[in-house]
Protein backbone atom coordinates (compact mmCIF):
# COMPACT_ATOMS: atom_id res chain seq x y z
CA UNK A 1 0.00 0.00 0.00
CA UNK A 2 1.28 3.23 -0.91
CA UNK A 3 0.17 6.90 0.02
CA UNK A 4 -0.28 9.34 -2.86
CA UNK A 5 -1.71 12.16 -1.23
CA UNK A 6 -2.52 13.84 2.26
CA UNK A 7 -5.37 16.45 3.44
CA UNK A 8 -6.69 17.84 6.32
CA UNK A 9 -10.43 18.24 6.50
CA UNK A 10 -11.04 20.89 8.84
CA UNK A 11 -8.16 19.74 11.36
CA UNK A 12 -10.71 16.81 12.47
CA UNK A 13 -10.35 14.35 10.00
CA UNK A 14 -6.68 12.97 8.11
CA UNK A 15 -7.63 12.09 4.52
CA UNK A 16 -4.55 10.15 2.51
CA UNK A 17 -5.26 8.24 -0.47
CA UNK A 18 -3.67 5.21 -1.40
CA UNK A 19 -3.17 2.90 -4.39
CA UNK A 20 -3.50 -0.88 -3.21
CA UNK A 21 -1.05 -2.41 -6.45
CA UNK A 22 -3.41 -1.29 -8.84
CA UNK A 23 -6.97 -0.11 -6.79
CA UNK A 24 -7.13 3.11 -5.88
CA UNK A 25 -8.04 3.89 -2.36
CA UNK A 26 -8.87 6.26 0.23
CA UNK A 27 -8.08 6.36 4.30
CA UNK A 28 -9.86 8.98 6.99
CA UNK A 29 -8.56 8.94 10.58
CA UNK A 30 -9.43 11.36 12.94
CA UNK A 31 -6.82 13.96 13.51
CA UNK A 32 -6.71 13.62 17.19
CA UNK A 33 -7.13 10.18 18.00
CA UNK A 34 -4.96 9.46 20.88
CA UNK A 35 -5.03 5.75 20.56
CA UNK A 36 -5.86 3.27 17.45
CA UNK A 37 -8.89 3.68 16.07
CA UNK A 38 -11.56 0.98 15.07
CA UNK A 39 -11.54 0.61 11.40
CA UNK A 40 -14.58 0.90 9.46
CA UNK A 41 -14.54 -0.27 5.90
CA UNK A 42 -16.83 1.55 3.54
CA UNK A 43 -17.96 -0.18 0.92
CA UNK A 44 -19.14 1.81 -2.17
CA UNK A 45 -21.88 1.16 -4.29
CA UNK A 46 -20.65 0.37 -7.84
CA UNK A 47 -20.57 3.92 -9.57
CA UNK A 48 -17.04 5.43 -8.77
CA UNK A 49 -15.00 6.64 -5.90
CA UNK A 50 -14.82 9.73 -7.71
CA UNK A 51 -18.77 9.90 -7.88
CA UNK A 52 -19.53 9.19 -4.64
CA UNK A 53 -17.35 10.62 -2.80
CA UNK A 54 -19.31 13.19 -1.18
CA UNK A 55 -21.27 10.90 0.53
CA UNK A 56 -18.77 8.94 1.77
CA UNK A 57 -16.67 11.75 2.98
CA UNK A 58 -20.15 12.55 4.86
CA UNK A 59 -19.78 9.53 6.22
CA UNK A 60 -15.95 9.17 7.14
CA UNK A 61 -16.44 12.60 8.94
CA UNK A 62 -19.29 11.21 11.15
CA UNK A 63 -17.26 8.31 12.10
CA UNK A 64 -14.27 10.14 12.67
CA UNK A 65 -16.06 12.68 15.13
CA UNK A 66 -17.43 9.13 16.63
CA UNK A 67 -13.52 7.98 17.15
CA UNK A 68 -13.49 5.66 13.65
CA UNK A 69 -10.85 5.45 11.02
CA UNK A 70 -12.95 4.81 7.57
CA UNK A 71 -11.65 3.59 4.31
CA UNK A 72 -12.71 2.64 1.18
CA UNK A 73 -11.17 1.11 -2.75
CA UNK A 74 -12.54 1.47 -6.32
CA UNK A 75 -14.52 -1.42 -6.83
CA UNK A 76 -13.42 -3.49 -10.16
CA UNK A 77 -15.13 -2.24 -12.56
CA UNK A 78 -16.19 0.71 -11.35
CA UNK A 79 -14.05 4.26 -11.77
CA UNK A 80 -10.89 4.06 -14.01
CA UNK A 81 -10.48 0.40 -13.05
CA UNK A 82 -10.89 -2.28 -15.92
CA UNK A 83 -14.13 -3.78 -16.79
CA UNK A 84 -14.18 -7.92 -17.68
CA UNK A 85 -15.42 -10.10 -20.05
CA UNK A 86 -18.74 -10.54 -19.98
CA UNK A 87 -20.04 -7.21 -17.69
CA UNK A 88 -21.10 -5.26 -20.32
CA UNK A 89 -22.86 -7.46 -21.84
CA UNK A 90 -24.43 -7.94 -18.27
CA UNK A 91 -25.12 -4.45 -18.02
CA UNK A 92 -27.03 -4.45 -20.94
CA UNK A 93 -29.00 -6.55 -20.80
CA UNK A 94 -30.23 -5.56 -17.50
CA UNK A 95 -31.08 -1.91 -19.12
CA UNK A 96 -32.77 -3.87 -21.77
CA UNK A 97 -34.80 -6.01 -19.74
CA UNK A 98 -35.35 -2.79 -17.20
CA UNK A 99 -36.72 -0.27 -19.89
CA UNK A 100 -38.71 -3.45 -21.26
CA UNK A 101 -40.66 -3.76 -18.06
CA UNK A 102 -39.31 -7.34 -17.59
CA UNK A 103 -38.27 -8.98 -14.94
CA UNK A 104 -34.95 -8.97 -14.26
CA UNK A 105 -33.66 -13.04 -14.66
CA UNK A 106 -31.38 -14.93 -12.54
CA UNK A 107 -28.82 -14.86 -15.25
CA UNK A 108 -28.88 -11.68 -15.35
CA UNK A 109 -28.60 -11.47 -12.15
CA UNK A 110 -25.72 -13.85 -11.46
CA UNK A 111 -24.02 -11.92 -14.52
CA UNK A 112 -24.09 -8.73 -13.06
CA UNK A 113 -22.91 -9.47 -9.63
CA UNK A 114 -21.11 -13.23 -9.39
CA UNK A 115 -18.31 -11.84 -10.95
CA UNK A 116 -18.25 -8.33 -8.97
CA UNK A 117 -18.42 -10.51 -5.37
CA UNK A 118 -15.77 -12.80 -6.49
CA UNK A 119 -13.72 -10.15 -7.29
CA UNK A 120 -14.05 -7.70 -5.01
CA UNK A 121 -14.25 -9.35 -1.69
CA UNK A 122 -10.07 -10.89 -1.98
CA UNK A 123 -9.54 -7.18 -2.40
CA UNK A 124 -11.07 -6.10 0.94
CA UNK A 125 -9.85 -8.80 2.31
CA UNK A 126 -5.80 -7.43 1.29
CA UNK A 127 -7.05 -3.90 2.17
CA UNK A 128 -7.55 -5.54 5.55
CA UNK A 129 -4.09 -6.84 5.81
CA UNK A 130 -2.45 -3.45 4.77
CA UNK A 131 -4.50 -1.07 6.57
CA UNK A 132 -4.91 -3.17 10.04
CA UNK A 133 -0.92 -2.85 10.33
CA UNK A 134 -0.89 0.71 10.46
CA UNK A 135 -0.18 1.86 14.17
CA UNK A 136 -3.23 4.66 13.93
CA UNK A 137 -5.79 1.93 13.13
CA UNK A 138 -6.87 -1.00 15.85
CA UNK A 139 -9.58 -2.97 17.61
CA UNK A 140 -12.55 -4.30 15.90
CA UNK A 141 -13.33 -3.94 12.01
CA UNK A 142 -16.50 -3.09 11.08
CA UNK A 143 -18.23 -3.07 7.22
CA UNK A 144 -20.72 -0.42 5.64
CA UNK A 145 -21.17 -1.02 2.07
CA UNK A 146 -23.28 -0.37 -0.56
CA UNK A 147 -23.55 -4.64 -2.99
CA UNK A 148 -25.32 -6.63 -0.21
CA UNK A 149 -23.98 -9.35 -2.30
CA UNK A 150 -20.22 -8.30 -1.13
CA UNK A 151 -20.72 -7.54 2.00
CA UNK A 152 -22.98 -10.97 2.62
CA UNK A 153 -19.39 -12.77 1.06
CA UNK A 154 -16.87 -10.58 3.41
CA UNK A 155 -19.28 -11.37 6.00
CA UNK A 156 -19.32 -15.42 5.64
CA UNK A 157 -15.38 -15.27 5.09
CA UNK A 158 -13.67 -12.33 6.75
CA UNK A 159 -13.39 -13.51 10.38
CA UNK A 160 -11.94 -9.74 10.95
CA UNK A 161 -15.55 -8.44 10.14
CA UNK A 162 -16.95 -8.08 13.79
CA UNK A 163 -20.33 -6.18 12.53
CA UNK A 164 -22.22 -4.89 9.11
CA UNK A 165 -24.88 -2.41 8.03
CA UNK A 166 -26.06 -3.55 4.21
CA UNK A 167 -27.86 -1.89 2.26
CA UNK A 168 -30.45 -3.62 0.09
CA UNK A 169 -30.60 -1.92 -3.48
CA UNK A 170 -28.64 -3.89 -5.38
CA UNK A 171 -30.50 -7.45 -7.41
CA UNK A 172 -28.92 -10.25 -5.10
CA UNK A 173 -28.07 -13.86 -7.13
CA UNK A 174 -30.26 -16.74 -5.82
CA UNK A 175 -26.99 -18.20 -4.27
CA UNK A 176 -26.28 -15.50 -1.95
CA UNK A 177 -29.51 -16.54 -0.12
CA UNK A 178 -27.98 -19.38 1.17
CA UNK A 179 -24.34 -17.82 1.91
CA UNK A 180 -26.54 -15.79 3.92
CA UNK A 181 -27.81 -18.53 5.94
CA UNK A 182 -23.85 -18.80 7.13
CA UNK A 183 -23.47 -15.17 8.14
CA UNK A 184 -23.87 -14.82 12.15
CA UNK A 185 -22.07 -11.55 13.00
CA UNK A 186 -25.00 -8.30 13.80
CA UNK A 187 -26.25 -6.92 10.82
CA UNK A 188 -28.06 -3.57 10.18
CA UNK A 189 -29.77 -3.94 6.90
CA UNK A 190 -31.29 -0.58 5.55
CA UNK A 191 -34.02 -0.90 2.67
CA UNK A 192 -35.78 2.19 0.80
CA UNK A 193 -39.56 0.89 0.38
CA UNK A 194 -40.21 2.28 -2.54
CA UNK A 195 -36.51 1.76 -3.83
CA UNK A 196 -37.23 1.45 -7.93
CA UNK A 197 -34.20 -0.71 -9.33
CA UNK A 198 -34.41 -3.02 -5.93
CA UNK A 199 -37.04 -6.26 -5.35
CA UNK A 200 -38.10 -5.32 -2.04
CA UNK A 201 -39.24 -8.65 -1.30
CA UNK A 202 -36.29 -10.27 -2.10
CA UNK A 203 -34.51 -7.66 0.19
CA UNK A 204 -37.13 -8.97 2.82
CA UNK A 205 -36.32 -12.93 2.37
CA UNK A 206 -32.58 -12.02 2.87
CA UNK A 207 -33.23 -10.56 5.88
CA UNK A 208 -35.30 -13.46 6.87
CA UNK A 209 -32.26 -15.96 5.55
CA UNK A 210 -29.36 -14.42 7.26
CA UNK A 211 -28.03 -16.80 10.30
CA UNK A 212 -26.96 -13.91 12.39
CA UNK A 213 -28.53 -13.90 15.54
CA UNK A 214 -29.07 -10.24 15.94
CA UNK A 215 -30.25 -8.50 12.97
CA UNK A 216 -32.23 -5.21 12.55
CA UNK A 217 -33.88 -4.12 9.76
CA UNK A 218 -34.58 -0.43 8.62
CA UNK A 219 -37.07 0.46 6.13
CA UNK A 220 -37.77 4.21 5.09
CA UNK A 221 -39.64 5.78 2.50
CA UNK A 222 -38.41 7.08 -0.75
CA UNK A 223 -35.93 5.99 -3.37
CA UNK A 224 -32.78 4.35 -3.47
CA UNK A 225 -30.60 7.31 -2.82
CA UNK A 226 -33.01 9.00 -0.09
CA UNK A 227 -31.98 7.19 3.19
CA UNK A 228 -33.14 9.70 5.70
CA UNK A 229 -30.29 11.24 8.00
CA UNK A 230 -31.95 9.95 10.92
CA UNK A 231 -31.69 6.63 9.23
CA UNK A 232 -27.61 6.87 8.82
CA UNK A 233 -26.97 8.07 12.17
CA UNK A 234 -28.96 4.81 13.31
CA UNK A 235 -26.70 2.93 11.40
CA UNK A 236 -23.65 4.73 12.55
CA UNK A 237 -25.04 3.94 16.33
CA UNK A 238 -25.05 0.40 15.37
CA UNK A 239 -21.30 0.42 14.10
CA UNK A 240 -20.27 2.15 17.32
CA UNK A 241 -22.28 -0.15 19.64
CA UNK A 242 -20.34 -3.30 18.14
CA UNK A 243 -16.99 -1.98 17.66
CA UNK A 244 -16.18 0.02 21.04
CA UNK B 1 -59.86 13.84 36.31
CA UNK B 2 -59.32 13.24 39.73
CA UNK B 3 -55.69 12.78 41.10
CA UNK B 4 -55.62 9.54 43.76
CA UNK B 5 -51.66 9.35 44.39
CA UNK B 6 -48.51 10.93 44.02
CA UNK B 7 -45.24 9.71 44.65
CA UNK B 8 -41.64 10.69 43.51
CA UNK B 9 -39.34 8.19 41.65
CA UNK B 10 -35.62 8.73 41.98
CA UNK B 11 -36.49 12.82 42.63
CA UNK B 12 -36.76 12.92 38.70
CA UNK B 13 -40.04 11.83 38.15
CA UNK B 14 -43.30 12.80 39.71
CA UNK B 15 -45.86 9.57 39.26
CA UNK B 16 -49.72 10.32 39.92
CA UNK B 17 -52.72 7.65 39.61
CA UNK B 18 -55.42 9.49 38.08
CA UNK B 19 -59.28 7.95 37.57
CA UNK B 20 -60.72 9.35 34.46
CA UNK B 21 -64.47 8.62 35.70
CA UNK B 22 -64.13 4.51 36.35
CA UNK B 23 -60.75 4.43 34.37
CA UNK B 24 -58.12 4.27 35.92
CA UNK B 25 -54.74 6.00 34.85
CA UNK B 26 -51.14 7.60 35.62
CA UNK B 27 -49.29 10.46 34.55
CA UNK B 28 -45.70 11.14 34.94
CA UNK B 29 -43.85 13.97 34.42
CA UNK B 30 -40.40 15.21 34.77
CA UNK B 31 -40.09 16.71 38.61
CA UNK B 32 -37.81 18.97 37.49
CA UNK B 33 -39.51 20.43 34.61
CA UNK B 34 -39.05 24.24 34.30
CA UNK B 35 -41.64 24.43 31.21
CA UNK B 36 -44.43 22.70 30.23
CA UNK B 37 -43.39 19.16 28.87
CA UNK B 38 -44.69 17.88 25.54
CA UNK B 39 -47.00 14.71 26.51
CA UNK B 40 -46.37 11.22 25.30
CA UNK B 41 -49.52 8.84 25.48
CA UNK B 42 -48.37 5.42 26.59
CA UNK B 43 -51.20 3.29 24.98
CA UNK B 44 -50.67 -0.28 27.11
CA UNK B 45 -51.05 -4.07 25.48
CA UNK B 46 -54.47 -5.21 26.58
CA UNK B 47 -53.16 -7.01 29.61
CA UNK B 48 -53.81 -4.44 32.57
CA UNK B 49 -51.95 -2.00 33.94
CA UNK B 50 -50.77 -3.99 36.82
CA UNK B 51 -48.93 -6.18 34.76
CA UNK B 52 -47.57 -4.13 31.98
CA UNK B 53 -46.39 -1.32 35.05
CA UNK B 54 -42.38 -2.41 34.87
CA UNK B 55 -42.72 -1.69 31.32
CA UNK B 56 -44.62 1.37 31.03
CA UNK B 57 -42.92 2.78 34.06
CA UNK B 58 -39.07 2.64 32.16
CA UNK B 59 -40.75 4.04 29.40
CA UNK B 60 -41.85 6.92 31.34
CA UNK B 61 -38.69 7.52 33.19
CA UNK B 62 -36.98 7.43 29.99
CA UNK B 63 -39.09 10.39 28.81
CA UNK B 64 -39.33 12.24 31.68
CA UNK B 65 -35.43 12.12 31.33
CA UNK B 66 -35.81 13.74 27.77
CA UNK B 67 -38.36 16.08 29.66
CA UNK B 68 -41.49 15.14 28.29
CA UNK B 69 -44.46 14.21 30.01
CA UNK B 70 -46.09 10.67 29.50
CA UNK B 71 -49.68 9.32 30.70
CA UNK B 72 -51.50 5.96 29.87
CA UNK B 73 -54.70 4.74 31.00
CA UNK B 74 -56.54 0.97 31.49
CA UNK B 75 -57.86 -0.03 28.50
CA UNK B 76 -61.62 -1.07 28.08
CA UNK B 77 -62.04 -4.97 29.12
CA UNK B 78 -58.36 -4.94 31.16
CA UNK B 79 -57.06 -4.88 34.92
CA UNK B 80 -60.69 -4.78 36.74
CA UNK B 81 -62.32 -2.67 34.02
CA UNK B 82 -65.53 -4.93 32.71
CA UNK B 83 -65.58 -6.96 29.55
CA UNK B 84 -68.53 -6.28 26.91
CA UNK B 85 -70.06 -8.81 25.91
CA UNK B 86 -68.58 -11.30 22.84
CA UNK B 87 -65.09 -10.51 24.21
CA UNK B 88 -65.02 -13.85 26.13
CA UNK B 89 -66.41 -15.78 23.10
CA UNK B 90 -63.83 -13.79 21.11
CA UNK B 91 -61.15 -14.86 23.31
CA UNK B 92 -62.28 -18.47 23.71
CA UNK B 93 -62.26 -18.93 19.69
CA UNK B 94 -58.89 -16.97 19.24
CA UNK B 95 -57.45 -19.61 21.64
CA UNK B 96 -59.50 -22.20 20.13
CA UNK B 97 -58.00 -21.58 16.71
CA UNK B 98 -54.30 -20.59 17.82
CA UNK B 99 -54.01 -23.94 19.65
CA UNK B 100 -55.53 -26.55 16.81
CA UNK B 101 -53.08 -24.70 14.34
CA UNK B 102 -55.76 -23.11 12.60
CA UNK B 103 -55.43 -19.48 10.86
CA UNK B 104 -57.29 -17.18 12.83
CA UNK B 105 -60.40 -16.33 10.65
CA UNK B 106 -60.90 -12.27 9.90
CA UNK B 107 -64.35 -13.14 12.02
CA UNK B 108 -62.51 -13.61 15.29
CA UNK B 109 -60.35 -11.13 14.37
CA UNK B 110 -62.92 -8.25 13.74
CA UNK B 111 -64.72 -9.79 17.06
CA UNK B 112 -61.68 -9.67 19.23
CA UNK B 113 -60.08 -6.03 17.65
CA UNK B 114 -63.00 -3.74 16.98
CA UNK B 115 -64.51 -3.18 19.63
CA UNK B 116 -61.86 -2.87 21.41
CA UNK B 117 -60.89 0.07 18.84
CA UNK B 118 -64.51 1.33 19.09
CA UNK B 119 -64.41 1.50 22.86
CA UNK B 120 -60.78 2.45 23.72
CA UNK B 121 -59.96 5.96 21.06
CA UNK B 122 -62.62 7.72 22.66
CA UNK B 123 -61.16 6.66 26.20
CA UNK B 124 -57.74 8.41 24.81
CA UNK B 125 -59.45 11.40 23.23
CA UNK B 126 -61.22 11.62 27.10
CA UNK B 127 -57.76 11.70 28.37
CA UNK B 128 -56.14 14.59 25.59
CA UNK B 129 -59.17 16.66 27.00
CA UNK B 130 -58.62 16.15 30.37
CA UNK B 131 -54.57 16.41 30.55
CA UNK B 132 -53.54 19.03 28.00
CA UNK B 133 -55.24 21.66 29.94
CA UNK B 134 -52.55 21.04 33.04
CA UNK B 135 -50.30 23.78 33.32
CA UNK B 136 -47.48 21.28 33.36
CA UNK B 137 -48.01 19.76 30.04
CA UNK B 138 -47.59 21.36 26.55
CA UNK B 139 -46.50 21.66 22.90
CA UNK B 140 -47.07 18.75 20.25
CA UNK B 141 -48.49 15.26 21.54
CA UNK B 142 -47.05 12.12 20.42
CA UNK B 143 -48.36 8.88 20.99
CA UNK B 144 -46.72 5.31 21.60
CA UNK B 145 -48.79 1.85 21.90
CA UNK B 146 -49.25 -1.51 22.33
CA UNK B 147 -52.86 -2.45 19.89
CA UNK B 148 -51.67 -0.95 16.71
CA UNK B 149 -55.56 -0.76 15.44
CA UNK B 150 -56.12 1.67 18.39
CA UNK B 151 -53.02 3.96 17.28
CA UNK B 152 -53.78 3.80 13.97
CA UNK B 153 -57.24 4.58 13.93
CA UNK B 154 -56.13 7.59 17.27
CA UNK B 155 -54.15 9.01 13.97
CA UNK B 156 -56.73 9.23 11.68
CA UNK B 157 -59.24 10.89 14.11
CA UNK B 158 -57.25 13.00 16.63
CA UNK B 159 -55.33 16.02 15.39
CA UNK B 160 -53.58 16.84 18.46
CA UNK B 161 -51.65 13.57 17.51
CA UNK B 162 -48.03 14.68 16.24
CA UNK B 163 -46.52 11.74 15.46
CA UNK B 164 -46.56 7.83 16.65
CA UNK B 165 -44.53 4.81 17.39
CA UNK B 166 -46.91 1.66 16.77
CA UNK B 167 -46.04 -2.22 17.42
CA UNK B 168 -46.92 -4.83 15.29
CA UNK B 169 -47.40 -7.11 17.54
CA UNK B 170 -51.83 -7.47 17.61
CA UNK B 171 -54.29 -9.13 15.16
CA UNK B 172 -55.20 -6.46 12.21
CA UNK B 173 -58.83 -6.69 11.08
CA UNK B 174 -58.67 -6.00 7.10
CA UNK B 175 -61.06 -2.77 7.83
CA UNK B 176 -57.84 -1.14 9.62
CA UNK B 177 -56.00 -1.10 6.26
CA UNK B 178 -58.45 1.43 5.02
CA UNK B 179 -58.18 3.49 7.87
CA UNK B 180 -54.13 3.14 7.43
CA UNK B 181 -54.67 5.12 4.08
CA UNK B 182 -55.51 7.68 5.87
CA UNK B 183 -52.41 8.14 8.19
CA UNK B 184 -50.88 11.04 7.12
CA UNK B 185 -48.73 11.89 10.37
CA UNK B 186 -45.24 10.77 11.22
CA UNK B 187 -44.72 6.92 11.97
CA UNK B 188 -41.79 4.43 13.58
CA UNK B 189 -43.23 0.89 13.20
CA UNK B 190 -41.34 -1.42 15.41
CA UNK B 191 -41.60 -5.09 14.43
CA UNK B 192 -40.81 -8.71 15.99
CA UNK B 193 -39.57 -10.75 13.33
CA UNK B 194 -39.96 -14.01 14.92
CA UNK B 195 -43.30 -13.14 16.82
CA UNK B 196 -45.06 -16.16 17.52
CA UNK B 197 -48.61 -14.18 17.95
CA UNK B 198 -48.66 -11.97 15.00
CA UNK B 199 -48.76 -12.13 11.60
CA UNK B 200 -45.96 -10.87 9.85
CA UNK B 201 -46.75 -10.69 5.91
CA UNK B 202 -49.92 -8.33 7.60
CA UNK B 203 -47.44 -6.37 9.83
CA UNK B 204 -45.49 -5.30 6.63
CA UNK B 205 -48.92 -4.81 4.42
CA UNK B 206 -49.66 -2.36 7.01
CA UNK B 207 -46.78 -0.68 6.94
CA UNK B 208 -47.09 -0.38 3.62
CA UNK B 209 -50.81 0.52 3.88
CA UNK B 210 -50.02 3.77 6.10
CA UNK B 211 -50.58 7.06 3.82
CA UNK B 212 -47.48 8.77 5.91
CA UNK B 213 -44.89 10.38 3.59
CA UNK B 214 -42.83 9.71 6.61
CA UNK B 215 -42.68 6.27 7.73
CA UNK B 216 -39.97 4.40 9.10
CA UNK B 217 -40.24 0.13 10.01
CA UNK B 218 -37.68 -1.52 12.44
CA UNK B 219 -37.60 -5.15 12.59
CA UNK B 220 -35.80 -7.05 15.26
CA UNK B 221 -35.18 -10.51 16.03
CA UNK B 222 -36.91 -12.48 18.51
CA UNK B 223 -40.08 -12.57 20.15
CA UNK B 224 -43.21 -10.49 21.15
CA UNK B 225 -41.61 -9.10 24.37
CA UNK B 226 -37.81 -9.59 23.14
CA UNK B 227 -37.62 -5.61 21.56
CA UNK B 228 -34.07 -4.80 21.90
CA UNK B 229 -33.33 -1.78 24.02
CA UNK B 230 -31.98 0.12 21.00
CA UNK B 231 -35.12 -0.22 19.36
CA UNK B 232 -36.66 0.82 22.41
CA UNK B 233 -34.13 3.73 22.32
CA UNK B 234 -34.58 4.42 18.85
CA UNK B 235 -38.24 4.88 19.11
CA UNK B 236 -37.64 7.65 21.82
CA UNK B 237 -35.34 9.09 19.28
CA UNK B 238 -38.08 9.71 17.10
CA UNK B 239 -40.72 11.08 19.10
CA UNK B 240 -37.95 13.51 20.57
CA UNK B 241 -37.72 14.49 17.03
CA UNK B 242 -41.15 15.25 16.35
CA UNK B 243 -42.22 16.62 19.21
CA UNK B 244 -40.10 19.30 20.33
Amino acid sequence: MHFTSEQRLDDAVLEREFTLGEIPGILWTPASASAPAPLILLSPPPLGLRKTYPRLVARARHAAADGFATATIELPGSGDRPHWPGAEQARADLRRAMEAGEPVSDEIIDALILPLVDKSVPEWQAALDALLPLPEIGGPVGYSGGVISIGTRLAVVEPRISAAVLFAGSFVPRAMFEEARQVTIPLHLLLQWDDEGNDRQAALDLFDAFGSKEKTLHANMGGHTGVPQSAGDEAGRFLARHLK
